[in-house]
């Protein structure tokens, strides 16, 4: 095994070239969403396939019906074989106007309290994130001449935009790109003192519903009562969905959701989560939903049904012809998208009265991931993380959906490490977005220590 | 009394001629909600009030804040004083690529069967209409060198553009323009064949109310189930407003309602109005709304509870801050507006959950018109209407509200005879308008029996 204090010394002396590197990397404005900036997604991508090969990566910018993605690999070390995954890309920045400084000339700004924040889109997600892993291993290359296991790393431009090339580009790619575990660098601490491992992912499934009932709208006056109104329609099914304590009532709903471990319960109940300053943040006070279960059960690991938009009509005095609702699903353990699809579809369709029918678009839809905790993997890395921010690194649930760990899991039979260092006040997707001095500078420390307990 | 032989005979011999002034009065293009025609809806009332001073009344353009109003009295005769009301002012025209003719160049359309119409903007609504008491009054005029009874008439400008000219309008002018009685003529037939008297009008309420949750729209990954969803808290209880019945649960909101006398049910049976012919023409087949009542009671003597429109966040993965909808009652009897809407604001309130509160905008109310079967003019309007059209004429209900008719009652203490010989397929307000040519004929004829039965 390698000695890490050379590699960790390495980083720490290293500070002010790594940002240097960051912020030449940030400057680029690879918004992937917006073609007018198709050529600085390329040019970044370049950027970073010239970084890699400066630290002994045989690297290159692989073409994709989208933007490029960034291949590189470094198989001259012994031991197990790692997949890095990060993305390139950024969010767009508008509105510009609530941003405290130019998004794409980021800096280092310093708090009363001494503390540092890196500002600028991308810092957090995910340009400063990937950085922490590239760092890391620049300082095994520079402390010991080689890394301490094959690495491959993968560097999406499109993860902000779909990510459509992404399947197709796995596939083609599958000898080269499937290893024995998967790290990804695009998640989040449990608060600014505890590292995090995210074991936990909801799927989903949505559907956009449509009550059809009269050929025209009419006047509310001549066919009031007598016409049925598809709002009421939609309104009375959609508020049977869930019955008085929050369960969800479609048939089977809750078919393959297991209980959690008590194990992961109990630490979960270590961490401390105050339903109130979680809801408290966004004007709420007391959780709705399941009575059964807990505030952090519930946007972890339990399933959820939510009306997300309703429409119908304007606001004249009339019925309308038809009305929409989209509703979707988070799902947990083995909850089969396409199964649930159905029931709703048939919940709505059982319901509908006289003179209404129902028209369904699909919208998407993906099975939850729970990632094995009795893989080692999953405590080494843990332990690695607990030495270098000590505390007790946690094992957290998310409760949206990450696709590129469904993508590795079924087309690369590959497990996910998900382990990164943003906050929940780094404004990602928003103005201001900015990523931690600590999370940056001990974020590389860290990806050192996980690498070694990996090899 | 005076002798309508010769009355009837002169607007046989003059068809041609009123004809032509039906067509010179519908070229003006008095759209009233488009300033762009400000100059058109003004030439009108000009037109109208030299054509009224032509045949001997007293007219006048008298100038409002909006459009004018067309004033014109003749009480030379005996008799009671009647104010006959009708409106210059036309709905737009658009789509123009709908119509079949040029909506301001009328023409008579002949039918293979042999029957006529008269096509272009306003024919039905209300240019058409008004014309038949016109020429009602002009063939008194050439017959017998006067009318039979007090007449005065008031034309407005802006029935289609909301309005708000007429009640300050009529409390400035009561003297002159309060009457024994009110005729209208902008409602319609019961069917091609069936002369009618609408004696029933419902009043209305509306409510538009928010219900706010969180402070912003949330990731329903994130906060889903937890938080709390305004779109399920609004579609809950709207799904309480009505019982599987179709009976409208807010507590009061049945008071003062009187059930309908049995001559009248009596005779809305002899109508034989046919449910599945009504809803057919929209698509729909079964009556839903209180199963307890017939369709035809529902639409006319029945209140009702209808939801406009509902709105909430769009179509991506959120938990929305807030959700709208627009709810709108059709109110009968002594049904009051403001109990109704404190009642329904209190329906709301009363089922609010934690952490979501309610705002309410009121959009307009008042109450139903009831018409006083046993005045006298109503019998005598029904015999004469029947005499002219060979069959039995029919106390209706409408299921909207004419505003005018309860400005007449509140303000100037009249009730109205609203009598008029549209047809449901004369597409008022849309494109290919019409009237027929027997509505006109047989109107201005009807006009002439009417008169003399209430002087």
């Amino acid at each position: 095994m390698l000695d890490l204090t050379p590699v960790l010394a390495h980083l720490d002396g290293d500070r002010d070239q790594a940002l240097a590197r960051l912020f030449e990397f940030m400057r680029f404005r690879s918004i992937s969403t917006d073609p007018a900036y198709d050529s600085e997604c390329h040019a970044a991508a370049e950027w970073l396939a010239r970084d890699l090969a400066g630290i002994g990566f045989e690297a290159r910018v692989a073409p994709t019906e989208g933007h490029p993605m960034v291949v590189a690999h470094d198989l001259a070390a012994d031991g197990p074989h790692l997949l890095f995954y990060g993305h390139y890309d950024v969010q767009p920045v508008d509105p510009l106007e609530l941003w405290a400084r130019d998004p794409f000339d980021p800096q280092v700004v310093t708090r009363d309290d001494g503390t540092k924040y890196l500002s600028g889109r991308g810092a957090a997600d995910d340009k400063g994130q990937l950085m922490t892993f590239v760092e890391a291993c620049r300082a095994f290359r520079a402390a010991h001449g080689r890394l301490p296991c094959k690495i491959t790393i993968l560097l999406e431009g499109e993860e902000e935009s779909g990510g459509a090339s992404l399947p197709p580009f796995l596939e083609a790619n599958r000898d080269e790109l499937t290893a024995a575990i998967a790290l990804i660098c695009d998640t989040g601490m449990w608060n600014a003192s505890t590292p995090a491992i995210t074991t936990m992912l909801r799927g989903n499934v949505a559907d956009q519903v449509t009550i059809h009932a009269a050929s025209r709208d009419l006047h509310s006056g001549m066919y009031g009562s007598a016409a049925a109104n598809p709002i009421h329609v939609l309104t009375r099914i959609l508020a049977d969905l869930r019955d008085d304590n929050g369960k969800i009532t479609i048939p089977g709903f809750y078919d393959g959701i297991p209980e959690i471990s008590s194990d992961l319960k109990a630490q979960w109940e270590r961490l401390g989560f105050v339903p109130r300053d979680f809801l408290g943040e966004v004007g709420l006070a007391v959780p709705a939903g399941e009575t059964a279960y807990s505030a952090l059960e519930q946007i972890w690991s339990r399933p959820t049904a939510e009306v997300n938009g309703i429409c119908g009509a304007g606001f004249k005095t009339v019925i309308p012809a038809e009305a929409h609702a989209k509703v979707s699903f988070r799902l947990v353990g083995d909850q089969d998208p396409e199964a649930i699809r159905v029931a709703f579809r048939k919940f709505i369709t059982d319901r509908l009265p006289a003179d209404c029918r129902a028209e369904f678009v699909a919208r998407g839809g993906g099975r939850a991931t729970v990632m094995p905790l009795d893989d080692p993997a999953f405590g080494k890395a843990r332990q690695a993380l607990s030495d270098e921010w000590g505390t007790e690194a946690a094992f957290i649930g998310c409760g949206g959906s990450i696709p590129v760990v469904g993508e590795f899991h079924n087309r690369l039979g590959m497990d996910s490490l998900l382990i990164g260092f943003g906050l929940e006040d780094d404004c990602i997707h928003s103005p201001n977005e900015k990523y931690e001095m600590a999370s940056f500078t001990k974020g590389a420390r860290s990806w050192v220590r996980v690498l070694a307990a990996l090899a």
